[in-house]
């Protein structure tokens, strides 16, 4: 009876040195539900057991936007509606206990469950509980492997998980993930899929090469080594390869959105059908290796009437089974991926060991989806500062407290940017695969959850500070406005830093005093420089000539404030010298430019007197149209493929002009009227900073262009270039090779593209210059020496993966075609050394201080620095998440952020107490979970692991974290 | 609770001279149930009530076959799947109480009922008893109104009725006729409607220019009368013209088939649209009588996923009627057409009268519907003929008792026939209107069902004659073949007349003998004539090189047998002369012939001493391709638009030929190697036969062609001709005018043209020239004292109305083109007595005599003579209907069947007595029903009918039958 039925809480008690706890981590399942492997249906031993699956796979946004597909809009553009998918099935499903179902993007199952009446939530969970509605994945998307960043994805797959956690108890936890759709894999999502606690994983898209010689040696099951830092099997996760990509086999797709023939089996008709179906479903081979299959019976918004598939289904599996008695051993069966992963994990047999990814993805010889890896610059660069925001915004919320969310500027949230960062991750999103109206409302959703978070940030840095004066958000320092530092005389700047160490950071802002008296927290006058700001390089769309330059220092997860004060009949700004210079250095870095070119010549460390060869250059490939004697692809918003192999020069000299100053050096150099870079040398700084500016790319040629920058050295690179795996480990590459399988290379270029997520690096025995850069990109190495970037796309044709709209950004401020600029960070070190200086250099891209203002003078009481660390934590640790989780808990992510073999100094385990971590708040007690926080880490147990899982006992405060290593930790606090 | 309803058969006493009959005539209803008017929701008298009607229109057949409708097949050619239709609905239905839905077509509606749960039964009758789930019209198909004979249309609706009545009880009795599709509207459906007990009557399309003039003089509802014979109100019937045809208004199609936007009423959400969708709701605007409008909410194959609709539905009435607080004086409601209709009669309002009909059909000023009245032309044949074989399979159920359906042949049936028959009669089906191989498997259904009635046939006449020899059909004599006669010696001929008077009827009969005996029943020899078959004329395709003719005298409702024998050294064969004769003549008619041309030149009747001047020829139009300046609207299935008004003729001259003998006398034209015509006289015969024979016709010009003959007399027609409607009531057409507006003619060829079911006349005071069709046809009377009347079309253009093929009918025996035959049969006549001439006449074509045959000797105790009646019907009384209704009871029809100004002779009340009706029926009781026999007659209670209907008490076996009457009775019959 479900009206009976009733839902406890679990409460989990926990021993610590802090004293015992309870702490609620979902709903307990009623004691009757068979979910999760239990609720299985029987497989028959001697016979070839075919699990169906049905299934959805509901894009979160992709030629609609996510509220499209959600209530069935624009169904002109594609016919789509989510909230009657589930309708739907939950009444399928109701007909007939026999039936599953999987759901999987909790983004969209979150917003149906709250329209939901109570009565429907209790059969839905009844669902559930009898395992007839499963959820996997289950993080708000599901999201792209080749574009985000792990923290953005480790923070979408907690939101949902935690969502099925509260809804549903352990029977709503997913045990296997599953990405039917993403564009190729990354090693380090199955890493942090293991982390998650899932039994396996199941993709659907490979290299077509990699498909056919595994499916000849039965390899479409394979055991994924994720991590070559973590002890196995804390991140091997069981894979598989699902037959059909995840569409059901021809001939037998029963959805409104098919033609297949239905079964029809009133004997009387003419059209009768069944031997036909039966016939034709006994023909279907598997090439797997055990006597399961399993049979993905969806597709993209399937199930919207689900009675069709159903209907159909259940005659299928009673036709077909009948045929049993007439001794076929076919037995075919309603499943689940995990029912069928249960199956395998039976036959407990040996797979195959996988230690690399599946980049790049091709579907067909000329057909590499390596594009989208730098589709939509801007896009992509908005969703990794859009991170950078909210870290800071979840960081505030714990450390200002509940005035955060309700203070004197109103009440604000981290929800809102949460969820919109949550769907950016999916793989039609921060990807740059979806239609421009789609991407535009992406970028809307950002702006308005950064709408949120900034009530909450000033609430926040109200309490901190004691300040509650107006603060100011500059949200368009990149392109040099903002409207309180062009027309202040007197303002503060508080830059909040949110890593867990002090940091240095060149503050840029745009002027119009020539000279400005600029003071730190304790009324010191610090170094600053103005500079003409030259509009033809920064394309400004502000009122300021000038440009203000300072040195800033923020303390660990904290803030300091400076004061910026208007120097009357101050010197003038520093001018712009229209030689090139030879050189530019710093303490630690010399660049050699080309007089004849204006080109960079060379890079040399001071510190380890190392010097490289180095020429840079930007180029564009001729993106193919189609027109072509070996295939008709395009380039597209998913391909890359261009005509030639050599790309066009977009100039061979560099118009330059440079401006040294002792805080700055700059030479900016002009390329084509779309081209410019700013190569730049702080004072301070360990890495020379490119500002690429490109844009609009001229189409008027009727050629579309994939703009590069390549940088040519001399390193002696042996065809081997380096890229990371979503901001984490980094992965050798080798061109023209695949680790698993005997490439037959047809694209050399388009077919040697890696995803690069927050660096790639080239080196060979003495030097290795690494880039890091400040969102996803492309790029390879295709010659000796040589690392080449995608910047810039704009194309002409649709490349018939379905988006149908040619890559051609253009909008009401960029109605010539966009203009994007980005900065690429070069570091030059030896090999044993340089991951000391790339993994800390790529942090502070990706968590980049936040600069907030205040007009005039500050309320003498105001508070002008704090820290919310006690210390700043080892440079081996990264304070990866921290985030209110309820009243009194706060979610905690310690991170190594150090591979096991990438230095000496910080490659070593390190310890770190939890107790002695805050200034403001109390740790009351610990909880450790799994890596997306909807298990406790000691109740995990995966199929997978042979040996129990090394964690150790939370006895004391103290906790290490190994190379890699990511922990995540519930906190009972108090505020101090 | 539904587990505990219980159903009881109604047991209706009646009271008869005959005795006490218990009879049980459908099931009634549980005595709490709420159907019909009494389950509407309440309106609001001060507002505007806005009734919605979810509803789905599903062809019975169009651009599938009716088979790959119910199952959802072929959804390439168009998505539609009736099963999933039914089973959402219902789905939907259960989920809120108020929710309404109608449904239309028992041939769907059967099928799925036949395939449920008794569990879903009892559901779904739950459904019907409170007037959620509620049958409109409910035949089995809406039948076409342009091209069907009223004796398959009260077929198809009894069998529609009869099933919701014996599974619904009173409940499932539809109270409103439902033809919202149909090309144009009948007068004698009306008729039809009115005497089934429906309360009103609605559809959809109607002439543009009498629309925007109803919307004037807000006319579009009205009273129709649809007799000018019938005593009102008998005919009488509400009609209410829907406002949007059958869609739902433009922005509010929440089908999944549309695009409309759904109703997004999450205030969180960018695209939140519900006061957008209410103030567009609010806009629409209503040119009606009555504070009430009806909005139909579907169309075509809509409510596959009903979820969408009613979802949509419900937020559109919270959010509409919400607006009443803030004074809105609109009140939205789900309704159903009986819930409107029932608000439109409590106004006690007036309508406007209306006694002509709808034809032709206009959609836009070059857009005349009115090819279709000839479309396929050999379907029309087919279906026409099959209505005679199942008239006469339904009569020798009832003759032949028990034994028909299971005897010496085996099982036979007769409602294979009748459904085949009832799915024929679909407004796509007979029409002409739907793709080719939809029309192949109407056709295909036709067979099957003659081939389950041939062994029931068979069984029947076995029983009748005592005689189990095999019994052969030979159903290609049209083209004269029939092996049987072709190679035997010996063989007889059994001749059953369908009709309640004797015939006399010419036999003609593919042989290879020159001469033959043919003996009656008696023994006595009768006249025979061998004649050389001209196979230029006759295209056959079977081997006789002869033909033998004799005329054949049946009995009524019975037959007779002949027996026929190859005289050895017989004479020759009648030969051919090749000069065409002046003259043919009989002892009733004479013919003449132009010696020049070969073509007719007058026609006298010798009995009347009239002649007219009459020439015949046949011509083609060029059917328009579109490319017009006028409009780009080409010929079609549909649609018949001539490139010019001045048609093409086919050949001034025709090559002549002729044959001579006692029985029959032939002048044989030939015109075109594709057009050729025997002109006909039978010794005994009143009526002249112009059997032509067009096809295939030519298009390698590229021209499409719509072939017609022409008749042109000296009859003075004053822009006055008349057609039949449905085979029954003559009605006057004027030329260039519409008895209701100003009509605009803008197709002076096609904006004349009306449909043709079994005859068209023109006169003056003296003369009264009839033609007699085989089937449906279009024509019109274009000059004075013409008729021309659409034979054939062959077109080359897809007319944009959904069929997407042009009509053009090649198949595997005719790849060059449909060739089809048909016979014309002429009648002059004095105009007031024409009808006793062209009534009869035309019975004979619709009911004509069944041959069969069989080898050999027969056995000496064969009864070669029968008659199922005790004595000949009247002339004005015609025997409609002779069915098995159950195993004791048969459905009776006698049909008065001359209007009342007809005939001075014919147009008088007669009576008849049932009692003393059947040889070998004992008639144990009657009694006496509605038309469609659902419903007995003392308790059929119309909204239209201001007086009692006047019906007289069956108190004794005698009943009246008035002109153009039609009663249906129910006998309780024993065999003798």
């Amino acid at each position: 009876n479900m009206a009976a039925m009733s839902l406890q809480l679990t409460v989990v008690s926990l021993f610590l040195l802090g004293g015992v706890l309870t702490f609620p981590l979902g709903q307990e399942a009623e004691h009757t539900s068979t979910c999760g492997y239990e609720s299985c249906h029987p497989t028959k031993p001697d016979m070839l057991n075919v699990h169906l699956v049905p299934h959805t796979h509901d894009d979160v946004g992709w030629l609609k936007t996510v509220d499209q597909y959600f209530y069935g809009d624009r169904n002109d553009i594609q016919h789509a509606g989510v909230q009657y998918i589930l309708d739907s099935v939950v009444d399928q499903l109701l007909k007939n206990p026999d039936r599953r179902f999987i759901y999987v993007e909790t983004a969209f199952f979150y917003r149906w469950w709250r329209q939901q009446s109570s009565s429907m939530q209790q059969t839905v969970k009844q669902l559930v509980n009898e395992g007839r509605l499963e959820f996997v994945n289950g993080g708000w998307c599901m999201s792209d492997e080749a574009t985000t960043h792990y923290s953005a994805v480790i923070d979408q797959m907690t939101m949902g998980l935690r969502f099925l956690n509260e809804t549903f108890g352990p029977c709503g936890r997913p045990r296997v993930a599953w990405h039917i759709d993403p564009f190729g894999h990354a090693r380090e999502h199955a890493s942090m899929f293991a982390q998650m606690g899932y039994d396996g994983f199941f993709f659907g898209r490979l290299d077509y090469q990699d498909r056919a010689r595994r499916m000849m040696y039965r390899e479409q099951e394979l055991l994924w080594r994720a991590s070559d830092s973590l002890t196995p099997p804390m991140a091997d996760l069981f894979t598989g390869i699902l037959p059909n990509g995840y569409n059901p086999p021809e001939g037998f797709c029963w959805d409104q959105s098919c033609d297949d023939a239905p079964i029809r089996d009133d004997p009387d008709l003419e059209d009768y059908n069944v031997d036909d179906v039966v016939k034709r479903f006994l023909a279907i081979s598997a090439v797997y290796k055990t006597n399961h299959i399993i049979m993905t019976m969806g597709s993209d918004f399937q199930y919207e009437n689900a009675n069709l598939w159903y209907k159909n289904l259940d005659k299928l599996i009673h036709y077909v089974n009948a045929q049993q008695a007439n001794g076929i051993k076919v037995n075919v069966l309603y499943s689940t991926p995990s029912c069928y992963l249960q199956e395998l994990h039976r036959t407990n047999l040996t797979w195959a060991l996988k230690n690399d990814d599946f980049f790049p993805y091709a579907d067909d010889a000329h057909d590499f989806w390596t594009g989208y890896f730098t589709s939509r610059p801007a896009l992509k660069r908005y969703e990794r500062i859009s991170n950078s925001n909210l870290q800071m915004c979840n960081q505030l919320e714990v450390l200002g407290g509940p005035v955060s969310r309700r203070g004197p500027f109103g009440v604000g949230d981290s929800k809102t940017m949460k969820e919109a960062m949550a769907v950016a991750q999916h793989h039609d999103a921060v990807s740059g695969t979806e239609k421009q109206h789609v991407a535009n409302d992406y970028a809307r959703r950002l702006a308005n959850g950064w709408q949120h978070c900034q009530v909450l940030v000033s609430n926040s840095l109200a309490g901190l500070s004691g300040s509650t004066a107006e603060r100011i958000y500059c949200d368009n320092l990149n392109i040099s406005v903002c409207p309180l530092t062009e027309s202040s005389k007197k303002f503060s700047v508080n830059v909040y830093n949110p890593l867990a160490r002090p940091v240095t950071w060149p503050v840029r802002l745009p002027v119009n005093g020539t000279a400005y008296v600029v003071s730190d927290a304790n009324g010191k006058s610090v170094d600053s420089q103005v500079s003409f700001s030259t509009r033809e390089v920064r394309r400004s769309r502000g009122f300021a000539v000038n440009e203000l330059v300072f040195q800033v220092q923020a303390p660990p997860l904290g803030y300091t404030t400076y004061s910026v004060s208007l120097l009357q009949n101050g010197p003038p700004p520093a001018s712009t010298q229209h030689h090139t210079p030879t050189a530019i250095k710093n303490k630690f870095l010399q660049v050699t430019f080309d007089p004849d070119t204006g080109l960079l010549s060379s890079l040399s460390n001071l510190e380890t007197k190392q010097t490289i060869k180095l020429t840079q250059n930007f180029y564009w490939y001729n993106a193919s149209d189609g027109n072509n004697v070996e295939s008709i692809q395009p380039s597209g918003a998913y391909i890359f493929r261009p005509n030639s192999s050599t790309p066009f020069v977009i100039s061979k000299t560099a118009k330059t002009e440079s401006i040294q100053t002792p805080a700055v050096q700059e030479v900016r150099q002009w390329f084509s009227p779309w081209v410019s870079q700013v190569v730049r040398l702080y004072a301070d700084s360990r890495a020379l900073e490119l500002e690429w500016t490109v844009g609009p790319v001229p189409i008027d040629d009727d050629l579309g262009k994939e703009v590069i920058t390549r940088l040519d050295t001399s390193i002696q690179t042996a065809q081997y270039f380096y890229t990371d795996s979503n901001g984490r480990e980094v992965l050798q590459r080798k061109t023209d090779f695949r680790p698993t399988w005997n490439l037959k290379q047809s694209e050399p270029i388009a077919g040697n593209y890696y995803p690069i997520n927050s660096r790639a690096f080239i080196k060979d025995d003495d030097d290795q210059l690494t880039v890091v850069t400040d969102r996803s990109q492309g790029g390879g190495s295709i010659n000796n020496g040589s690392l080449e970037i995608m910047l810039h796309r704009r194309l002409l044709y649709d490349d018939v993966r379905g988006v149908a709209e040619p890559l051609n950004e253009t909008s009401g401020i960029f109605p010539k075609g966009l203009v994007v600029r980005g900065r690429l960070l070069l570091s030059l070190d030896r090999p044993a050394s340089a991951a000391d200086a790339h993994r800390p250099l790529a942090q502070e891209v990706v968590l980049q201080p936040l600069l907030t203002f205040t007009g005039g003078d500050l309320h003498p009481n105001t508070r002008l620095e704090f820290s919310g660390l006690q210390a700043a934590l080892p440079p081996a640790v990264h304070l990866l998440t921290l985030s209110q989780w309820d009243k009194d808990s706060v979610l905690l992510r310690l991170e190594h952020q150090f591979q096991s073999w990438e230095s000496k100094v910080n490659s070593q385990p390190v310890t770190v107490n939890l107790q002695k971590l805050f200034t403001t708040l109390d740790v009351l007690g610990v909880s450790e979970l799994n890596l997306s926080a909807n298990q406790w880490k000691d109740e995990m147990k995966r199929f997978t692991c042979n040996s129990p899982p090394t964690f150790e006992d939370p006895s004391t405060w103290e906790v290490t974290l190994r190379p890699m290593e990511i922990r995540t930790f519930l906190l009972k606090v108090g505020l101090r």
